[in-house]
């Protein structure tokens, strides 16, 4: 016994059928005595739908406004969710995001959660209320509605399972917990038990898409327990938690790949102070991210530079760049759309040497090249040739014994 | 220049480009130098969509979440609204119920407006934005979402006038405007230019649907002037305003009917104190609102009641009605759901005599049976057979020559 807080994702209440499900896990775990906190997300295709009905006025709608649209998604569901357990003889109540007091910053779409008052949820727990509230919305100090960003439901469900001290954050989504590696490109992907909140980060940013980067964050700075798990099964899922020794008998704990981005290469650039920032300012200004930068010095003053950016902004990138190029006196501007970033994870990499060596060997047996490397703390990654991704993965599971992983 | 109310209801905003012909209409008046505060309803269809997805849990929501759910509706409108103005270069905010602190008692769907707030709506003006209000909804003193019931925006938009001291609060529907009586069925019948506030409510009460009762009611209780008219048209429609000695000088202003009530008369029954109430208070414990009543008294203790029910309530009163007839002892229960009521409405009444008459020998001059009489200090209604109904407006508008009608 305890209080809980679960999220479901959209696939999880699609339709009516689906939100029953979900109330029916709700009340088994309300049953058992727990103080149950469910934060939903809009209905599949709601939100594409909001933003396309916005999108037929025009290209860019007033981020206030778009946010008081964006907004009756979860309070559809909030309110579907609220009914179905009244129905099913539970008390419930729903809140949205300025009742619930969810305090954000003024950042329309893209919102922070300065603080939220939990009083009022306390209240209702007390009185043995099942409390939904709708996720991904907030409101700011003047009562204006605000949305938290694509995802923002799982950093509402962490945010409140921190303002209440929650035993544990339930995150109910499409897949069944966290993997080494993904379980559709090799086989031998093993669920693991737990995951540190530190790796979690690194698989995220990395291509890994089930939670939120601020939702992990979150959790990280109050020491949240994150349960990734389906909501289409009774197994138990993953755990994200706090780094503990355990976690460091494994030097590699996953490996994930990204494909989403795209190589540029500037050569024979006059090395002189100031020219990373002629290069990098106007990209920045356009709003394009850049990820990987390696620069390398040639003899005679001059130097290779290359970085990646995201595929969907390599052409604007291009164009830019061979501008910069001309300006700044470069020698050739060369892009690449082939590429994947693959890497290794695991906080174990702190106490263990020899990773690096043990990952190129590993591509090298395959002939496989590698462009770029980057490493943290943490994580090594390599970009390769496209093509090469899902062996990449193979080999690199299995360098690493990541089919016998026990945690 | 002044500030100007209008609201409009959901067939004026069904799609995206209704509402940006709403939003021309409304930059028109605003650049004229009106302040403008805008009330929308739910885009026809989205209010009985929404129900359809409640009543798929379960046929009585919890009243409650309904109203979080109906809530939607006007949300996604008057943040539509506000994107298109704002696209089209016009500084306008969206306000939900709760925004524009339009504080209600906390009667879930049916709730009533307490008092509004109005300073930040005031603020707004003052910074000449135009403000869009979603309609139908306000709060209540906690915080919870509330509902005016059906046509509630019209309440919203009069009491947001009121609150404001507003000049006008103008009305756009489909119709243009309050005629002398249903020109579907008579050709001569006339806009009127004007209308009381009482006139509006008899005719609101007795089959009218323009407006909604609750609005009218307050709108005189404030003295708002209502100006009724139609989003596809640039002419002028109805005022609703307070009696003048101008419209004294008709006597009768508008020819009304009402083909959804159905008769049921008990005969000979005992006629002892009391027995009205053990005939009318198991169809009040159901619900079931009648409005005519008429008692005959016989010779020898006996008497017939007779009185009129919704055609929708007709079964079951009459099943009701069977089994007091058994315990009161009364002779026979009869039913009729082949009547029609036909009332004719004015001011002007007060002054005029002889309206009965005028009224009765019209009717008999075409053979008409009067089966029941009820009369008001403005209107005066009769139930006759309902295949009369088409015949008896008719005759009734030439006899009281509302053709010529000039207000």
């Amino acid at each position: 016994m305890g209080l809980i807080v679960q999220k479901y994702g959209g696939t999880s209440v699609a339709n009516i059928e689906r939100i029953r499900n979900v109330a029916q896990r709700i009340i088994k775990y309300y049953q058992a005595g727990n103080d149950m906190v469910v934060v939903v997300s809009a209905m599949a295709g709601v939100t594409d739908h909001l933003i396309r009905m916005a999108n037929q006025i025009t290209e860019n709608p007033n981020p206030r406004e778009l946010d008081v649209l964006m907004a009756t998604g979860e309070q559809t569901t909030v309110a579907l969710l609220a009914i179905m357990l009244e129905d099913m003889g539970y008390p419930s109540v729903s809140l949205l995001g300025y009742q619930a007091e969810i305090i954000t910053n003024p950042a329309y779409g893209r919102a922070r959660i300065i603080e939220i008052h939990a009083e009022r949820i306390r209240e209702l727990l007390r009185q043995r209320k099942i409390v939904t509230v709708a996720g991904f919305q907030g409101c700011d100090e003047k009562g204006n509605i605000t949305t938290l960003g694509r995802g923002g439901s799982d950093t509402s469900a962490v945010a409140l399972a921190a303002a209440l001290d929650a035993d544990v954050c339930e995150i109910y989504t499409d897949v069944d917990g966290i993997y080494t590696t993904d379980p559709n490109i090799c086989k031998k992907a093993r669920k693991l038990k737990k995951i540190s909140y530190e790796e979690m980060l690194e698989a995220a940013s990395l291509g890994a898409k089930v939670l939120q980067i601020r939702a992990v964050e979150f959790a990280k700075k109050y020491n949240v327990p994150i349960h990734v798990r389906s909501s289409f099964s009774e197994e138990e899922g993953s755990m994200v938690v706090r780094e503990d020794k355990d976690m460091e008998r494994f030097v590699v704990t996953a490996v994930t790949y990204d494909k989403n981005e795209a190589r540029i290469t500037l050569t024979r650039v006059p090395d002189r102070p100031g020219i990373a920032s002629k290069i990098f300012t106007p990209i920045a200004e356009e709003g394009i991210l850049v990820d990987m930068i390696i620069q390398n010095t040639r003899q005679g003053g001059l130097t290779d530079l290359t970085f990646t950016v995201p595929k969907t902004d390599f052409k604007r990138a291009m164009a830019i760049e061979e501008e910069v190029a001309r300006a700044i006196g470069a020698e050739n501007v060369m892009g690449d759309e082939h590429i994947a970033k693959v890497s290794v994870i695991g906080v174990g990499m702190r106490s263990h040497t020899g990773v690096a060596v043990t990952m190129f060997s590993a591509l090298a047996r395959e002939n496989i090249n590698i462009m770029m490397i980057s490493t943290s703390e943490i994580k090594i990654s390599c970009v390769i040739e496209e093509k090469y991704t899902e062996l990449a993965v193979h080999v690199l599971h299995d360098a690493f014994g990541l089919e016998r992983i026990s945690r």
